[in-house]
């Protein structure tokens, strides 16, 4: 797949780095300035984090697998759970590392829109003290979905109830938080702290950033060993001013919500833009900046000929159309007609 | 420490971006770009270090730490061992990465210099085929090393001549690789795969990057499961394309080099702008960017007031001061100076 | 649960020691002998699954968590993975011993009888070649399986010619491959390396031993580094000649085919025993020495008060019940007599 | 090596099973009992424990280095440490596993005679607090030493008050529990409740049981997780009655000290006996069941043709003599007669 100066709907981490970021890395290069973190970049970005979320600990990673497995491990003995969907990036997209670096076990759960409830949660919850099982300890949900469905705050709090009152903790890979906030119109307070939420991933990369993400404890207590937790995974970064100061451009003036707003609504009109076409079905809600849709089998190779995007379920041709911060209505528009004349 | 607009011969990853390589990060910046490595920039790297080193695999990864333990990842199982010095950073600054996630065993040998030898290496070659002991696998050296002193590459050879004879494989962590070919006035190739080198950890982010390296097998046949270590370790960086530029900026027009020269010579002018001083000694040949001295007690936090640095052996009053690509010939001056006034 | 003085119904593992391999464990209290298997039983128990096997590799472990673990450690490294069925013992009763060990990931798969076949195996075999996805190398499945059914010696078969010709191995937990064995009428090459099966873990505690298993590898280049491998997994016995003489015990004249035939033929007169009883199912095919059966759910508990086993399914109140070695018919009868009078 | 009908000093696990020992098992072989330590033996063996020490925890494992395993790993976190003697058996004969289950480092400390003091331990306290580096958690010593040396119940209290003051675990991996007690002729409770040790790997295999240690936790708080971490290890024996039943021999009447002393005694008359030959030093204090000597090179092969023994220090000549609870007076008299014959 070559891509250069090529329109893709293959994932919002196609898309390059949002101009604010990158004025912001080279306006972060001043000179000299300490390593690992002790620099005013990260600690204005931890304040900054407090402001939102009240009394949090927050800590920049390399990527989303990266604030996955530390966030998860910082939770975890391994000889404990995790449940999560089926669907979940932990599960299918990390190559196994949560599992190699916690040592612990992800149950895995059948969802038909990629989330968890109570009940699918609950049916789990087996072997309970019983020392030849892994013992459940944290529920992890992505949010936004990789199905591109949203959890609504009902629903959330709902979940982290149950969770708090089984001793789980809730765990949000939230590489998509901010299409979530944009999805619900809420700020992030009511996403996490408000909702429940333990440990959230706080997804910078796939919303204009060269590359960061933040783990996010609402209960700083739980990061009792996380400094050690992330160096030892690998995620601490030397110069960490730089991941810093993107993520601080991210929250800036609401970045993070803009790009997100404005991704979801370029997805929201691809799917306007193809409904009704025959044979072409949008086969899960359209609630952030996703399109799942089922196409005519033949329709698809000519398709990713003109835009690359990716088959998601061969059997069933569905495929997956990813938008972005700088996904432009003309290419959404072009590409709906693409679909249209291809279908 | 507080340490911006200050001068600081902490280490040499308290410098910002080389603006070569800030300017090449916005020249990525050009819209979509498929992930994970395939992108034109990721694979012009690769073909450079074929270009340099001849049949190579070559792997951009964050940070350091994720660079030597990858490398390392690759090339053991987890009942077997990695001889290396006492000082080297895998032993002593990784927070144990190397073992939790190889499973495999440091073996730790003390030397005078931060460089093994074929004799310290033999004497732990011990209980070979008994399955009560690890077995070692592989020798990993640090070049340039933690005390700023370099290998010749006759002794590089030497060794790695050693390790091959005894059915172990030679790792090179080369965070500073870039200060030991400037120190020994030799290519890529002579350090590497001319001296038998089989992984190098390629050092970008303490020679001018915001953040990179490259993992180089030298024999592209150890390299089969690297792709999956690489994700399954959490070094997999999706906007790959924009760590791909840096190095490739790295390597053009030797900056890496050049930048690695000046940072050396910033090192020995400092050595020689405190020879003499009564009270002040080096202690380690100054190969490299890295003086280390011995200082009368007193004098160190008045000095650390001024300059921010690190002190290595409490006991001993040993000092370590780093130059970097951007240290000025007028900071070593004045630095020298408050050293002579303040020993 | 106290249980002394007790018929159990609960496991095969609550019976005690046969008294052919009680008499063997004092026939080889003999004085010094070396540790670790470099004694003559352990030689001598090599040599008898040779005969029995061919060319394999055979080492005894402690338990069959031990063996079940550290055959498949021989077989995988971390970024792979293993499918095996949901109800698999290493799935859900090795307390996740399995991935903290080997790194790995268990894929699991529901099926109705216990069993896996070539299409459930083939619906996971997907992003082979994506460094994202752990890679599938091993199928694991149990014979008799946790649920009394067993895999033909056409289904095995089957199973092995799939595996191999996607690049799997097969593995099998058989700490009941004798009663397996038994159920077919075969012998034990038969149902290994006349069948394809790659590595065995060879079941003696639930066959009349005090502890010990084996594993077994049908291809001894496998078993290239498997002494290390238990070493490092803390199976390796320092007198190992014990736990060899109660296999060799086992092997003698029979008494592991012996053994289990009573038990199946236990298992069987007990279902016999409860057929038409209103109220009363016998769920799963009765191939082994379990019965699984669904009960009125009043029944449960004053069956237990007479005799002990375990509820398999709370909500499906059904029920299992083991035969073992010792099982009587006298004891059976009565159990029977019990589930009458009580269902 | 055969070494049936043969007198070895190779090791104390060249010695078959004690007698009552044997007839424990066979009197624990009582038909149908609840299987993982849910059994009568299991429940007197923990009670057993408590009459002994006080308010512990006790649990049955397989082998000396599953004890030690597992206890250290219910003390750790992984980016922890635990600091041991250089010749400890856990930093040289357990091929890793320390590392490979806990994740954690060891930190190892050249010692003379196999003792750790605080001052040895102190020195290795750097990088508290420091994320880059592991974080002690644990001393661990062996006690009696793998050279056969004794701590005194002075210098254990030391070791555990300089433990306890610096944030520090002690854990005792006993496997010569039993000779350190008879050297020192104190109880088990002065050896360990009473000097401040924390775990005790409590040894039987070496000292006349089939197979069996006992992991025991001075603050049952420390226990918590331990019946996970125990399964998860591969260390849960099904019919664990007849570890049970073993361990409560050797605890009866004494029989654990009556057999250390006359393994003591042993070493001890060994030594008297090469005592004044030319060209034979012992080279460590004999106040265990070990005797170190220095020999001729050329009388070592000469020797081991007649009686198995190990080689401790290939270069210095230096071999290993152990007794065991069944070396016969006569034979240690007849080896140390080959032993002034061949010097």
């Amino acid at each position: 797949m070559t891509t250069t100066a090529t329109v893709s709907f293959g994932s919002d981490n196609h898309a390059g780095i949002h101009p604010a970021v990158l004025e912001a890395i080279g306006a972060a290069n001043t000179g000299h300035v300490a390593a690992y973190g002790d620099d005013p970049w990260t600690q204005r970005l931890e304040q900054r984090f407090r402001e939102l979320l009240g009394d949090v600990a927050a800590f920049p990673v390399f990527n989303g697998t990266g604030a996955n497995v530390t966030g998860l491990s910082a939770l975890l003995r391994p000889h404990q759970a995790v449940i999560c969907a089926e669907t979940a990036h932990v599960n299918t997209d990390e190559c196994g590392a949560p599992e190699r670096f916690t040592g612990a076990k992800l149950i895995d759960v059948a969802t038909t829109d990629g989330k968890l409830t109570p009940a699918l949660v609950e049916r789990r919850l087996v072997g309970i003290g019983d020392e030849h099982r892994v013992q459940p300890r944290a529920v992890s949900i992505t949010q936004a979905t990789e199905l591109g469905t949203v959890y609504s705050l009902q629903e959330l709090a709902g979940l982290a109830s149950f969770c708090h009152a089984n001793g789980l903790l809730l765990h949000v890979d939230g590489a998509r938080i901010a299409n979530a906030a944009a999805s619900l119109g809420c700020d992030l307070r009511a996403l996490t702290a408000g909702a429940g939420v333990d440990v959230l991933s706080f997804g910078g990369t796939k919303n204009g950033l060269m590359g960061g993400e933040a783990v996010v404890f609402l209960d700083p207590g739980m990061a009792r060993d996380y400094l050690y937790i992330r160096k030892q995974s690998m995620q601490l970064n030397s110069k960490m001013r730089f991941v810093s100061a993107q993520l601080l451009a991210l929250l800036d003036d609401d970045l993070w919500l803009r790009s997100a707003r404005h991704a979801n609504a370029m997805a929201r009109r691809l799917a306007d833009g193809v409904a009704g076409v025959p044979g072409v079905e949008v086969v899960h809600p359209v609630e952030s900046n996703a399109v799942f849709a089922r196409l005519p089998a033949a329709a698809i190779v000519p398709l990713q000929e003109r835009y690359p995007f990716y088959v998601w379920d061969e059997a069933e041709h569905v495929v997956r159309w990813m938008c972005s911060w700088d996904t432009r209505e003309a290419d959404v528009d072009a590409f709906a007609g693409s679909v249209r004349e291809l279908a």
